[in-house]
């Protein structure tokens, strides 16, 4: 009996463990899920005769090597930097590895080996990245079978609140890992192609350099950039594009308002700040505001951003009772960072009933013939509540399909790799319908890049 | 008879070689100058029989550890990456080293061996770093010592042009590394103390916190905050003080104009351009600029940074070309901050015969009896001409003065230092004095931090 390991069982994996679990009788396989809090695995699980719960050390090697070696397939659930630890051991054990995360430099070189093993190490393959890469490869893909060529593609992906759970002004609740949200779009410039044109925007102006999407049935969001928008240009065959831009959506206003953190200077991880522990929310506004002897937190800082008397935003702003001086945010030795987020995560949580929502959206352009076309293309996923997310069912389905499939040998290209091919995306999208995740098409008119439809 | 060795004769040595050459017959040492180009050497130290110049690769370590072997006194005036080369080897053969740079951890590391040798390796006695160490410490130290106690600190330096080289909207020429003015302030938020309360400026809106100075017969000029005021707390002896603020001086405008570059994402030298070397100046502001498939360049910036049709601003950015679309940049795998920084050299780069000004500000506040006092503190040094700027001299001379003195035992504590004890200060600024590098003090009232005078 074939086996696979699952290390990490943290609260978005609850429908990968679902779909393992559920699988494991009719496909034959042994499953084993570690983590430190086993709590969301047993109440899945069950008492599922193929399914085993168990606590061990990751980095004692000897426990970790162990575990691998008797196992023929390794899910890494773990935070990203620490997959190489067992990225390692399964490739000199000989077992498939499967992950949601970025391809490193570190697991990039792997490859040559991982080839010459006749593993497959399949990564990126969750929601952003994953369902982002296998649904844009799918319809290029046709698009140049068709004899299109391709001109234009953007890409957006959000991890929002459901209509039915949205009850803040700010539209937003955390559906993932809320540091990532605070840090977004730090660590370099953002960098995309607009009309054959390279353009940059530095982290500071990139919440104010968003667009508007429309989805059918679900209104007006917004899209701010992602860091490199043309890393993917060669994997997805799009050399000679005009327009190549990747971002993040929001619902309206969200930006603009976020924007208030990021110029103050909240989103900062890089300092530890002096007194972090005694300072209350206000205080932590103030920290970043000029001394006055006599002025309020609240006018230094409309006047300071330049911020009207009735703008809507400020309610945002309240609603994180941002001025509040009763009490200490209440941590020590803390980076603006961090400070922040322990303010939003009070506010922000999904709470039990609440339900999330995923939202993807693609535009492609290509020229036909004597024509220029395009196609829209749209992903909208409701969770069912805060254990069964839309987050957890985008970013586990396809990574627990494409599992199964690599231990039964249905994938079997070998290498470290990302769902870019059609043997890879074509099966594991076609399933994800079965479970609901399906992408609205429709043909649409090409513009060119022009958000505003304006000309001179 | 003992020898100095000056590595490195680049322009800002002008002061330095003049002074050591000059003195070398009358102290009786010898002086040896080394670096690729000797020109300026040449010019100045002319055939005087004390004076040695040389071309020697630093980086061959026989060739320099010969050299070092053979002198006394070494005075490195590399870049500061590269002094650790240069103290390595003086501490190796037991020699003293100066330099204008500030203290690396790696420099600091050396004191207890550098002590045991009974070694000076004085550091940090420049202009800023030096005088400003210099002439502050003089001043607290006297405050303290007629019982003052010390309550508020700020320090203000900058290097301008002289007023009547002054022949562009900015005020501003380049008197030192034009890398670094393009850089300034980034890599890491600005830190302060007003009134008890520590405060934080991100990068981002670091030039839109500038205050206003007036200094006698000079005028106005602005002041926007270092990097971290704070580093020489303990130093100075300033750990109870209420307010505690560094800063570098402007003409008043300047930095409201600079933070258009900075909002762009100008400054930014983290990554490199897409087809930098094709370049106009017109392309490099379109490349921060949304695309457009009708709108002017100009107006794309009016409009993304509100700047106001008739704002003087708007001249400035002007009268540096910024809009030119005839010719290229001319940069290869440039980062914006090159491109930037081209751009500037071609316009603010001191003509023959121009004279350049520094600048510096501090202000000490203090509880002398029932009273709260304060003394005001300014310098003002204006250059002969392009090769004997105030830069050069206010540099170059608190450094020669230290050199010889050192030499000649006169200062002779050891270890790795920067010069806040009497023993250094008050021979060096009373020598300075006899070359017009002079502070004018005056007693003002004390008014808290509190710039705009303003009360609720």
């Amino acid at each position: 009996m074939k086996k696979i390991l699952q290390i990490g069982a943290g609260k978005s994996t609850s429908y990968l463990i679902k779909y393992l679990s559920e699988h494991a009788e009719k496909d034959d396989f042994g499953y084993t899920i570690v983590d430190k809090n086993l709590d969301l695995a047993r109440k899945i699980a069950g008492d599922n005769p193929r399914v085993s719960l168990k606590t061990v050390d990751i980095f004692d090697d000897e426990q970790r090597q162990q575990l691998i070696r008797d196992h023929d397939l390794i899910i890494s659930m773990l935070p990203a930097r620490l997959h190489m630890i067992v990225a390692r051991d399964a490739l000199d054990f000989g077992k498939h590895l499967v992950t949601a995360s970025y391809i490193s430099d570190e697991m990039k070189a792997l490859d040559p080996e991982v080839k010459a093993k006749g593993l497959v190490f399949m990564n990126e393959i969750g929601l952003d990245p994953g369902i982002d890469h296998m649904s844009a490869m799918r319809t290029i893909n046709d698009i140049k079978r068709k004899g299109g060529e391709m001109l234009h593609f953007e890409s957006f992906t959000g991890g929002l609140v459901a209509p039915e759970s949205d009850d803040n002004l700010w539209h937003y609740k955390f559906t993932w890992n809320p540091r990532n949200v605070v840090l977004a779009g730090q660590g370099g410039v953002s960098k995309f192609l607009h009309e054959g044109k390279f353009k940059y925007i530095p982290y500071h102006r990139l919440f104010r350099r968003t667009e508007f999407l429309e989805i059918d049935d679900y209104g007006r969001f917004e899209a701010y950039p992602n860091r490199d928008s043309l890393k993917y240009q060669k994997i997805y065959g799009l050399e000679n594009v005009r327009t190549l831009y990747r971002g993040t959506i929001r619902r309206v206003g969200f930006s603009r308002a976020w924007n208030v953190f990021v110029q103050l200077g909240m989103t900062d991880d890089s300092y530890i700040m002096e007194n972090s522990a005694s300072m209350t929310k206000r205080d932590f506004v103030n920290a970043f505001l000029p001394y006055s002897p006599s002025d309020s937190v609240e006018l230094k800082l409309r006047y300071y951003l330049k911020i009207d008397q009735d703008d809507e935003l400020w309610l945002k702003l309240e609603e994180l009772d941002l001025f509040d001086d009763t009490r200490p945010i209440g941590l020590e030795n803390a980076t603006p960072a961090q400070m922040l987020q322990k303010i939003l995560e009070e506010k922000w949580s999904l709470q039990p009933g609440d339900k999330d929502m995923i939202v993807m959206y693609h535009k492609f352009g290509y020229r036909s013939g004597d024509e220029n076309k395009q196609i829209d293309s749209s992903l909208v996923v409701i969770g069912e509540d805060d254990t069964y997310t839309a987050m957890a069912k985008t970013v586990g389905l396809p990574l627990a399909i494409a599992a199964l499939k690599i231990l039964k040998g249905e994938i079997s290209k070998p290498g470290v790799q990302l769902p870019v091919h059609p043997d890879v995306y074509e099966p594991v999208l076609d399933e994800l319908e079965q479970y609901g995740i399906r992408f609205r098409e429709k043909q649409v008119p090409y513009l060119h890049y022009n958000p505003h439809h304006t000309m001179g």
